[in-house]
């Protein structure tokens, strides 16, 4: 039986300021601090022990897996990033507000980038600040993997390919696996675990800070998943990440 | 022009104990945090950024890299981490104090364990729980690898097939390299970067937590040697170091 752990990241400082983050590389808050570590003791619990760790390039991800692998006392193990566990970029909303987006383009035009599959957001330029190649971390990308703003759709057809490459080959060989990610990073792999619908998977909402295990048959199908921590603690975050007043991406 | 920084992890619990350390996984004290943080500050003013870091297996040293790469917004590098870079293994003496340890086998005996290039400790057994195969992190090392109790030579003798096989080939691919290891497995790696002798490596005494650049040439040799921070902390940092009651590995 194959094993896989998710984790979305705590609170960010944009999450906070109700920002539309992407691929801003926010801090974690002193709450999403403690959520990282409370995720820790949640996984404490857990009757096996984690090999191998992925995370994105984005220190709010990185944070709150350095935070859990502290607390199971498990630093020493091996820790991959990527950049394609990145959270969806968000393009030109990238750094606005809520309410200086629905301003600008009105709120149904917002509603249907942030909770459509394929509308992508605004599209940045090469000469924009947040062009990725301007940040050293991103240098390496080819021209046609440098996105401009991601659809939730994008972000899946990134995410998915080294999902395969690079972490189905550890579950297989019997590692068990910790991913630490954001939302749209962890909805591609819920999707593709679950075999979630493309209408169904904009609705997923994925509480932060909770580890979510699973449990796979061979064909890497779900025998069953399990989000750690008491119902009434789970069902409050997702009931904060659903409302999308509350929590930005 | 090649560059390598080392880094000496700070101080420990077991430091502030007067405890033999060796690979017992102890914590960073706030004052190691502290002395971390400062260390990832001395870097911030060197002009070029770090590429790819390597550690030991042992928090103190992995917790050092994570302070220095925060400070620096470069959480998102690739890091490495073997126990190869691990401290000396002080066999039977791990976790004895000081004054036990000057009792049981006399202060003489001590220093020629502390202070000798090849007299290795008092070994260990299999049937010890300090038998390294019975903590996860060491269950892949061959019979051979396993060490019951090391001589700095024997710890030389470790890292420097790692440091040839692993980082060099970054060093010499033009990559920052960053090293956050412990005071013998970097007197193995200066040991060979400067050609310092086994009567002298063993009274090199490296300050903890101070960032030590390297600049080296086609050959990897030396072009110059620079010790980040001011003269007087750096030099108040080797006295410590250099009093063997004042510090233990």
């Amino acid at each position: 039986m194959y094993k896989v752990v998710l984790v979305r990241h705590g609170e960010s400082e944009w999450n906070r300021e109700n920002r539309f983050t992407g691929w801003t590389d926010v801090d974690l808050t002193d709450k999403g601090v403690q959520e990282a570590i409370k995720a820790g003791h949640l996984l404490q619990d857990i009757p096996y022990e984690i090999d191998i760790a992925y995370t994105s390039v984005l220190k709010r991800a990185i944070k709150t897996l350095n935070y859990i692998l502290d607390v199971n006392d498990l630093l020493w193990i091996p820790i991959r990033k990527s950049w394609k566990l990145n959270e969806r970029h968000y393009g030109a909303l990238q750094g606005l507000n809520k309410e200086e987006t629905a301003k600008k383009y009105g709120a149904e035009q917002v509603m249907l980038w942030r909770r459509s599959y394929d509308v992508p957001p605004l599209q940045i330029t090469a000469d924009d600040d947040r062009y990725p190649p301007k940040d050293k971390r991103y240098g390496n990308l080819t021209k046609q993997e440098i996105p401009l703003g991601e659809s939730l759709k994008d972000t899946i057809a990134r995410v998915l390919p080294y999902w395969e490459a690079e972490i189905v080959p550890q579950i297989k060989a019997g590692k068990k696996v910790l991913v630490v990610a954001h939302g749209n990073s962890l909805r591609a792999l819920m999707k593709v675990l679950e075999n979630i619908s493309e209408e169904d998977i904009v609705d997923l909402n994925i509480p932060t800070a909770v580890p979510i295990l699973y449990e796979l048959d061979d064909d890497l199908k779900p025998l069953n998943r399990h989000f750690l921590g008491s119902p009434e603690r789970v069902q409050e975050k997702i009931d904060v990440v659903a409302n999308p007043s509350k929590i930005m991406e």
